[in-house]
């Protein structure tokens, strides 16, 4: 009944979680690397600098996994409220859904008999119906709730573990000025490798990929650093 | 042709400008108050909570905008290539795409004539079967190149809008802990106001809307704030 979601599903080439691993931990090295980049460029202190990137990184992954899962919560709300009322329109409205339903197969090109039959076919089961319009008319397909909560904690303690990456040089005492700089090689490598292997997941060609993500994040970095600097001159 | 698109859009209640203005002012109110408080644990200097939360607010609205246009143009150019795949397909293996239409019919309940109908009316206009095969088989809506650059560019400013309301207190020579205060007090409202707002776009209940998004806003900002005060004890 439901081709497309399967179809989907294989288009990502992995396991949605091992997605969500490296979709949360690419965008985890960005924000939290090109602030603590722009901090160096306005204190003297790694402390700081260190404090204000667990505290971002604390923040985003709290917005991004708590924020995606209440979003996912209303999506699945509004699939049933939809629903319901789908359901309702079936049973009470039976002559507009089924001119609804005859609109949507003479939009694929069928006439006379053909469209006839078609729109006999599926008017013919209740739950069938319903399934038909939500698809067809109102483009919503089921989703599934659990799979919500587990994605938003996995994107959530990636962005944490992705952060860490850039974060790590200001952590060890090394002078605010090595430390900027071991941050800009190890998150620029990582976001070329992470950007590669997102693109493998999101259909991207793995070297566009890995340039594209480098790219965002070495523009947020040079960017908060500019600013920053031009702040505190 | 494509009677989803239509209906989805009349989902949202306004334009798609204001809606990417209340979802990119919503978001980039949380991660630079949170931030902003979370430092304002740490550190005894409005100056640089200020730097930090600005740097902040550069990085992210740089990932959120940049991110999200190179995200649309991926999406775009899958669609171009798989486009190209399909009407290849259609040309050079038209039984097996005849079969794929057949199985997508049978799926809604067409057999015998009727179905033999739906397949003849489908395969017979070979760009209408390569969009039926785009929408059906592999659930790709044509998007539109124009709109992703529009909505990157106006997610991207709104969050730097977003952002300004909760650093402003920290620009204005309050001490600290007062900066801290009205920070929270004004970006509470604001989330309030903006969640309710938002809600009213992406179909959530506007006071469910106003406390999600102050919720998010709060946990994320209390976490970072006690995470920075634990580390600075």
């Amino acid at each position: 009944m439901f081709p497309r979601t399967t179809h989907l599903e294989t288009h990502f080439k992995g396991s949605a979680t091992i997605r969500d691993v490296v979709i949360g931990m690419s965008d985890g090295l960005t924000v939290p690397f090109a602030l603590a980049a722009g901090l160096s460029g306005a204190v003297d202190n790694s402390f700081v600098v260190l404090v204000a990137g667990i505290a971002e990184m604390t923040a985003g992954s709290i917005a991004m996994g708590l924020g995606g899962y209440l979003a996912a919560k209303s999506e699945a709300d509004t699939y049933r409220s939809e629903l319901e009322r789908e359901r309702r329109e079936v049973r009470e409205q039976a002559a507009d859904e089924t001119k609804e339903v005859r609109q949507i197969f003479a939009g694929y090109g069928l006439q006379g008999p053909a469209l006839q039959s078609a729109v006999n076919a599926v008017t013919s089961e209740p739950e069938g119906w319903v399934r038909f319009m939500m698809r067809e008319e109102l483009g919503l397909e089921e989703p599934d709730p659990k799979r919500a909560l587990q994605s938003a904690l996995t994107i959530g303690f990636s962005y944490i573990a992705g952060g860490m990456l850039p974060l790590a040089p200001y952590a060890v005492g090394l002078p605010l000025a090595t430390a900027l700089l071991a941050s800009v090689v190890i998150t620029l490598l990582a976001l070329l490798v992470f950007g590669a292997v997102k693109g493998h997941f999101t259909g991207v060609p793995p070297l566009q990929g890995a340039l594209q993500t480098a790219l965002v994040g070495g523009a947020a970095a040079g960017a908060a650093y500019g600013l920053a600097r031009l702040l505190s001159a």
